[in-house]
């Protein structure tokens, strides 16, 4: 059996506790809203997730409660990537005790390093993981793009694909180009504007930040992205560059995607939105400002949906 | 009599002979072409013109030209900048000669400077200047992002309003939000995929590359943002979001956009794609790429428009 | 009883087996070496330390191991930062518990943060801190330089110091041109050629990661400053430049330094080179290139000195 | 007969009156002052010398004169680029007919340009130079650091060295490397500091911005790093490094050491310190605190040169 990546693929955020413990109501809340969307797989502990801001504890016990209350219903995807290379070893163990059913593999973050130390270090990594994994770009963070050359090297270590969130649809075309022989290798958005263009230039799906907020939005996107619905994907494209148009672009802070993307999940009642160090939650004029851009949001869009 | 700048600008690309010559019948129907697609102004000798390529002589040329054919049916403005003060002098005089409704003031490019010396540098041309000016900022080929406090300086010397190709969404809004209270100064988006967002948030039209081709797409998306027309935004705003996804993506220097719009206008026969050192027209095998985007552009989309 | 920091404190650089665990021998030989060079202080767990890069448990002892070897013979300084918030905290708690002197401050490094948040990660931790603290400015590593105002405000909530690697002449001058009323707060150059420029000018000492092989030539040179004996600062100033020029330049991955540091001290039998991953020590003609450069280095200067 | 370029090229500044005109006598004075240092050439129209700022005439007639005032006592190299083609091609021309010896090429500044571009720009304007020429790379000012396979290109195609200013010591090594058999292919640093480890590791000299002000201490700097003389290395190079944290540290603008060179040689009595815009001389305290660097450095040293 294995796994077969496409659709949308929420990077779920993190639902946590004023003192940055795990919430766990909302927990179970964001992953019926989740499922109940429609979402092909979950994708937990990325960027979105505030994976690197989480204790080892408070990723292990997300880790445990979220295979639990997912129940095997969608595939879970545990991003693994830890600046020290016990840790990241320590979580994807952990992910295969608890029933996830994939790991994602970022570079480590603190030092900048080369393409050949990439590869050297997923060589040393990948015979230690007992799950299937992808790879994940996302060179804003850790100061990395992953080279073309690495992803291969990727693939022919096992990867079932890879996620790209450089934001460079130049380079996203070159991934889905380069493996177009391989459809079991999935290429998957991380940009979720990009969704249409690498469905129709055949790609796989999106991990899409606002698939936590809008699951069906984005579903349905996809589902019109296969079948080549021109007027549907239009209709439905808009809306999604119309979250960059409001919801994200409320506050001025590198990381206002996310921060905008809890704060809609709490005015929307679904879970809480504290942020664990070093990143806060929006302000209250802030969230007034989401809490508006929800509204016209719904009314605008919702008689069409 | 004031300028009022607002609607679709295009920033006209230079049609050239292959030994870089001006080409007469090709700048000829294109204008016509942009005109006829209801065009709100026309501008000259930006990064899109390959303004810094052409010798001081080509540049001229083109500016006389522009005015004889435009002939006062829409606002002509003229990029002036010259990393030489006396050479954006001299272009600035020279548009006045030849009839330009407006010059255009980006930072002078090879040396890195501060917003100090970019403010000395307003204070020391605007003196000199002979018609209204707007400001330009593109920092990728300027290694300069206006400040909001230049804006606002320039806009104390009189300037009419900004033009933004930083495809920066936050520093656009900040720039419509600063100027709000001044609706005779217009804040003009760059990046085209920004029109509805910038109508929407209260800014007044966009410099858009992709005009150059389809400048009745891009009146209509204007018009509708306008109007407010959710549905018709969405089928519009579709088609100009795959610009991104086909045209622009054929090749890979950093110039691929200019490249792609200017193979596109040779492609549908109204002007010749020669380029200015140190660019190059597309090849063989880019140009059928391009060729096929147009086809299924025009075939996905003409229906609806 | 306060800690005056100044002279010179080695980033010391971790001592490990091949397997990644603590070389206890190394790391009782180097500390040795360093305080028998007359080095004033010893910075554990910084970049050269490839603290990052370490398991909560290495980290953790090698804090109890340093400070039990160095025994309260010179400062012991402890990087603390890791991405996750709770992981800070308990390394601090650590260094306390371990007799350690002060421990030290970095940005968390995953996200990018805006100085806002920065200000605000200080105000959360600090109160959290039971030791003396200074601030660490590694823009390259943490993608974040900290501004004038966030040292200020660090200094407000009781910092004793700033150390930073920035490696911006300007910067640092301006660090110490600002604090140079408070001669209780030091300002520590990370960049090690900088060392005469920062006592010239008014700071304190240096954090030199080649003090970690030649501590004597950076303790004479830190002499030399202070009694502003040219011909003597010229002399060993000199070969400070030239490990830039030799040692430094061996391999061209962005971590060079630290793996010349690391395989200069295993030339000099003084512990192993082994790095922790994503890091990899030099293979073997890099290896011999840092040998003969050390050769030279020694027959060319030793007589001088 | 073939020039052997080798030694200390300053990169000559231009010195100008109030209105931006050539400043015969000041230019007389420092290409005196230049040659009686004992330089080995002279490099004018590079970026200390203020080239794109410079309109058309002014770059033609300060070559003229240049090759005039010099008379064949050291080689005239001539930088030429300008972002129109016709532009270089013309500087160049005139070039020639003034007596230079050689010209210099950098990448045009305006648009970001990739490797095949630029080596395409190479191909076709080598042809029409009738000079020698050489490449010059100077990425912070031109977006753009040239590939060791474009200069290799650029070898092939006739350049006599390459002149690196990207202050990457790897790079300038790698270049040194690269061309080691081909003796009459110079590399040439552009970084002053770094001319003893260039000699050392077998370049050939250093276009030194601070051999404007001292042309003797970097004759002497390069004697003393062919002689292999270390304790005289040591000295002067100290002397060197001090610039770098006194007069080039005055101000905070990234054109600070073009600022603070033309600066010295006003406080030396040599030529006046008007620069073209965008740039601008210092004030009166800026220029004081100059003053104070010279002086300063003319008690330490001049005793022991």
């Amino acid at each position: 059996m294995t796994l077969n990546l496409r659709g949308i693929i929420p990077p779920m955020i993190t639902p946590l506790t004023e003192d940055c413990k795990l919430d766990y109501k909302g927990l179970k809340n964001l992953i019926e809203h989740l499922i109940s969307g429609g979402v092909h797989g979950i994708f937990i502990l990325g960027t979105n997730g505030e994976g690197p801001s989480l204790s080892l504890e408070v990723r292990k016990e997300l880790i445990t409660k979220s295979c639990e209350y997912i129940n095997k219903r969608v595939p879970i995807l545990v991003g693994i990537t830890d600046t020290s290379f016990e840790g990241s070893v320590e979580i994807a163990a952990h992910s295969k005790a608890s029933g996830a059913d994939a790991v994602v593999i970022a570079p480590p973050y603190y030092f900048p390093i080369s393409d050949a130390e990439m590869d050297e270090y997923l060589n040393t990594l990948i015979p230690k993981l007992t799950l299937p994994f992808l790879l994940y770009n996302m060179p804003s963070c850790t100061k990395m793009n992953l080279s073309l050359e690495t992803v291969k090297k990727g693939k022919e270590l096992g990867a079932l694909g890879v996620k790209d969130s450089s934001g460079n649809l130049e380079y996203l075309f070159s991934l889905i180009d380069t493996f177009k022989d391989s459809p079991e290798f999935s290429v998957i958005a991380g940009s979720e504007g990009y969704l249409p263009a690498t469905i129709k230039h055949g790609g796989d799906g999106a991990v899409a930040g606002g698939a936590n907020v809008f699951p069906k939005l984005f579903v349905a996107l996809y589902n019109a992205s296969v079948a080549k619905d021109t007027f549907k994907i239009a209709a439905l494209h808009r809306q999604v560059t119309q979250l960059d148009e409001t919801i994200y672009s409320v506050g001025t802070t590198p990381s206002r995607v996310t921060k905008g993307i809890k704060c809609a999940l709490a005015v929307k009642g679904i879970c809480d939105d504290h942020m664990a160090m070093p990143l806060h939650r929006f302000n209250q004029p802030e969230r007034e400002k989401v809490k508006g851009h929800i509204e016209n949001f719904e009314k605008e869009f919702m008689a069409e949906s």
